[in-house]
């Protein structure tokens, strides 16, 4: 059996998430996405993918104290931080952190995977957040704030002020959203690497790395490069139009799974419009609408839940360069959920190829080679 | 189309190498493993396998010289080296110092991957032995030597002294065994990340983290230990008899791909003969052995290329935790090759599931949660 991409193939069972039968839905653990956009935090649905349940309220004021109390860095980690110049790509920053991390407090045995995650989720936006502001201004910052959500933590950190309450739930809604999506590559990669018994940050370290290309997280980074060249609606349409023919790839459109529409886009466009009405720039709102609609009418490509991120992102104050690893601090929860997972299946993955290269040839002496 | 662990799924094609038909084999680019560790360098298999062919004298001397101008680490590195306690992990530590280096010396385009893995052949042993002496001594060595091969250098800055030629070209046909071996899980890993679009070092960090798991690279360490605890052959094989009893694991036997014998594990055995008859430890040698012949007696299995390269190490000196670190800088020359041969297929990689998880279910309000 030969799929290119792996296509179609089936690598394995999960009961944590699924995309829905006709490609039309996505679902937490039964908990349909909207249900939980509409009215969960990201803590709840991180406890939820981590932890296998919707927490009650005890569970989860225990679970948010927890995660406030993991919010530290050691200071071995922020010497490690502060070798990484400014002009790296901040993926790879929460890269090299998470596996200095995993060399600081190694994960001893797979009892403690869920701990470990714990300490990624509280700690992901400390390190990022660290390393910004000490390769762009050289300040020290402390990475303790009075918020108590990792979204607010997140926000406070990086402008130094609390967040609008609008931005706060937008970052929470976006956390909710990029959790979890079954078999994507970087989730994939996770169950590779976790396949050999390797450990977890050895997992997730990976897992960044995946979500780093413009195939994958980098999308919604590629989408904001495409929407802030326009001031309005009409200019974008024409300039779209022209990339179009020239057949340039518009990134934040379609999906290998789903086929009609990505249930995620509707919820972060609702944001995207709304942060838009308070803000300098509503006009990346209306150019985003014409950029949409014009896919659709030549190509019958919906906009994927990267699309609209990127206006939302772009009005929470975020930089863009931070867009990919705001999605690590997400799914980080689901990539736990799937490591844990594929700990329970307990083998390798290891598929094979056709061999097309050349036939087997005598070994040349070095003198004879061209 | 479903299977679990992907077990015979063909996921691509490749040149780069072949497990032979009859899965009796193994080719780099056509030459057979046995040729390459007869009468090749690791110098002329790297170059091999990251350029496609094998070089003439021209250029194995200018690729020998550029190697040895690349060992140097940034300080940016040493500092974040030094940050890395005595008791990580040596996988972690070079995962780290891989994704350091990362962030200070960036793929900006996907031209330069050559050139990075040629600066990673060069420099993983320097960030390896650099963090062993700091964290085990607080000494900062200096990364040079006089050596000119990447087995030399290796052995060197470890012991401080240059190796005998025994053990020197002990390492170098153990680096040109383990080069490179198809969609094993760290390449199949590489090449996912890389399907994403994301960079070398990306690739090379997920790789590492794979390749840590006991169930693939860590097998040698493994080894080492149950090898370890006898010291003559009656004592080992009344124990193995137990543990098989038991039905406990034994690494080093076996192979996913291979079903008779690995081609890689005689070539590494006769060495581990040969460096045995200098060795106060003599007995590993016979205890081996006579763990290989109670597995085939009892099981049926053959040992693979990381049972005799277990006791071939611990002859050349290497502490044990050193095994799948050098296992890396071997493997990342096949890792590069599949990194360039996956950017050149450019179709991301994206398996699916089965769902077996809840039914949608109704969203509970926090109040009514158990």
């Amino acid at each position: 059996m030969k799929a290119a991409g792996l296509a179609g193939v089936i690598a394995g069972d999960t009961v944590i998430s699924t995309v829905g039968k006709e490609g039309l839905d996505l679902n937490y653990r039964g908990y349909s996405i909207r249900d939980l956009a509409a009215h969960s935090t990201f803590e709840e649905v991180a406890y939820l993918l981590i932890y296998g349940k919707l927490p009650n309220v005890e569970e989860l004021k225990a679970y948010t104290a927890k995660l406030v109390s993991l919010r530290s860095l050691p200071d071995g980690l922020k010497v490690t931080l502060e070798q990484l110049p400014a002009n790296a790509h901040p993926m790879d920053v929460l890269r090299t952190g998470v596996s200095a991390l995993g060399c600081l407090e190694t994960e001893n045995s797979f009892e403690e995977a869920r701990d470990h995650a714990d300490r990624l989720v509280a700690s992901l936006g400390s390190m990022l957040v660290y390393w910004y502001h000490f390769a762009n201004s050289g300040k020290r910052i402390e990475v303790e704030s009075s918020e108590s959500s990792v979204a607010g933590h997140f926000l406070d950190l990086l402008h130094g002020e609390a967040p609008s309450e609008d931005h706060r739930r937008c970052m929470d809604v976006s956390l909710i959203l990029y959790a979890e999506h079954e078999f994507n590559a970087s989730t994939f990669t996770s169950r590779v690497v976790t396949s050999t018994l390797s450990d977890y940050h050895s997992a997730i370290a990976a897992g960044i790395g995946a979500l780093r290309g413009p195939l994958h997280g980098g999308a919604n980074e590629k989408a904001m490069e495409l929407i802030e060249r326009f001031t309005d609606a009409d200019e974008a349409e024409k300039e779209l139009r022209d990339m179009l023919e020239r057949k340039e790839k518009i990134m934040g459109f379609g999906h290998r799974v789903y086929r009609d529409s990505d249930p995620r886009s509707d919820i972060i466009k609702e944001w995207s419009l709304k942060l838009s009405q308070n803000s300098d720039k509503a006009f990346l709102y209306p150019v985003s609408e014409r950029i949409e609609k014009v896919m659709w009418d030549e190509k019958h490509i919906f906009p994927n839940l990267d699309f609209y991120s990127a206006s939302a992102y772009h009005y929470c104050g975020i930089p863009t360069a931070m867009f990919t690893p705001l999605f690590v601090i997400s799914r980080v929860t689901g990539w736990t959920a799937h490591i844990i997972e594929e700990r329970g299946v307990g083998k390798l993955i290891r598929p094979t190829a056709d061999y097309t290269g050349p036939s087997p040839q005598a070994y040349p002496s070095i003198e004879t080679r061209s």
